[in-house]
């Protein structure tokens, strides 16, 4: 869609590629950690296969699921502040006018400088309603379809992430061997993973990849340590 | 401390408070799920107890790492993006200006009505780049030290969490009966979190309790279904 080259300047990300970095950043580090620590703890590569998809498995519900009811939840939060917003405007018009001058009193505008536009707002329900959440509450109009999608999204982006280090435990029989081929796979996943993800947060692509990698790694190598003492 | 009615109403969660339901609520289920997954695939309790640690060591570090990293990249965020309005400030006022009466023109308030709230706000450069930063951009200044806090509260949450469903294994030799008792155990937080968490999102406590019991359910019963037949 075309933008302003102002509006551009601002841009963060969509929230689907939101979703999906949410999804991908725990998906990629948590089955990671624990293939890895279950490898430190030395059991069988079919329990790590196991124990690995049974995580991915409960982490993609329970991520998605989170998303799902977070988002209904903000559009139900939004929903009721609205009506109340709408409800004071009618029973208490002046109190709803006082809070505007308040609020622009906080910026040093006299109340006489913010009398028009409080006129203004009062002459239209719609309008004034629409710039108390905004302004007054600063909440924005949820996307009504975001719940499932975000579900979807956030569920899917902590699959494919998990099996990034499963893979070679499924593929390859030796635990040792898996576990290094899983450790140097991951890493350049979360790498990779970084640098992406700062193409849409606007942050510094190296950082970025460091960072991820940094998470992924303390993770894993924290797992491992820890399991391996209490094996 | 003393709040107006007015703004009591409004009340949401503080960001500790979010901060503990992420970590508990995460913590709760995954480590629950990974336990009953691993049930299903009947390994020794000794592989489930090592597992849930690796699980719990893995996500604490990963969602608290996580969690600072947010913090501190809504911090530079805002720090960035005020840098730039209040270059705009200086380079282009005029824009700026006319950005303004733009934001107001959206609520149906004629330029010459807003004209006096431009003119004050261009009289006060710190008032003004505030007044951008909230109403243009939708951004609140952040607390520099949330994100360390943000980090150790999140991360020590989901290791509080993750305890519940992994004590009867800890304590508990046979596989059957620890499973039983964490499911029990497990889905009794689940409903209690529920519970309290309404209490401070302003939620139904009653359907809250029963999203948070679904999720940490379905979870759990997938792990256990899907790990059972794999193995």
């Amino acid at each position: 869609m075309p933008q302003t080259p102002h509006i551009e300047r601002h841009f963060t990300a969509s929230e689907t590629v939101r979703d999906v970095v949410i999804g991908m950043a725990d998906g990629l580090t948590v089955p990671f950690a624990l293939a890895a620590g279950l490898s430190g703890a030395a059991v069988a590569t079919r329990v790590v296969v196991t124990a690995g998809i049974a995580e991915i498995s409960a982490g993609a519900i329970a991520m998605g699921l989170g998303g799902y009811l977070a988002a209904r939840s903000d559009a139900e939060h939004y929903a009721s502040e609205r009506r109340r917003e709408e409800q004071e405007t009618r029973s208490v018009p002046e109190v709803e006018a006082q809070e505007i001058t308040g609020l622009f009193e906080a910026y040093e505008i006299a109340p006489e400088e913010s009398a028009p536009v409080v006129a203004a707002l009062r002459r239209n329900r719609q309008a004034w309603v629409n710039f108390m959440m905004r302004f007054e509450l600063g909440l924005e109009m949820p996307d009504p379809k975001r719940a499932m999608k975000s579900a979807v999204t956030i569920g899917g982006a902590y699959i494919a992430g998990g099996l990034i280090p499963l893979l070679p435990y499924m593929l390859l029989g030796k635990l040792a061997v898996a576990l290094r081929v899983s450790v140097v796979v991951t890493l350049l996943a979360l790498i990779i993973f970084g640098f992406v993800k700062a193409r849409f947060t606007g942050a510094a692509p190296l950082r970025s990849a460091l960072q991820t990698l940094v998470v992924g790694g303390l993770a894993a190598t924290a797992a491992f340590l820890i399991a391996r003492a209490i094996a």
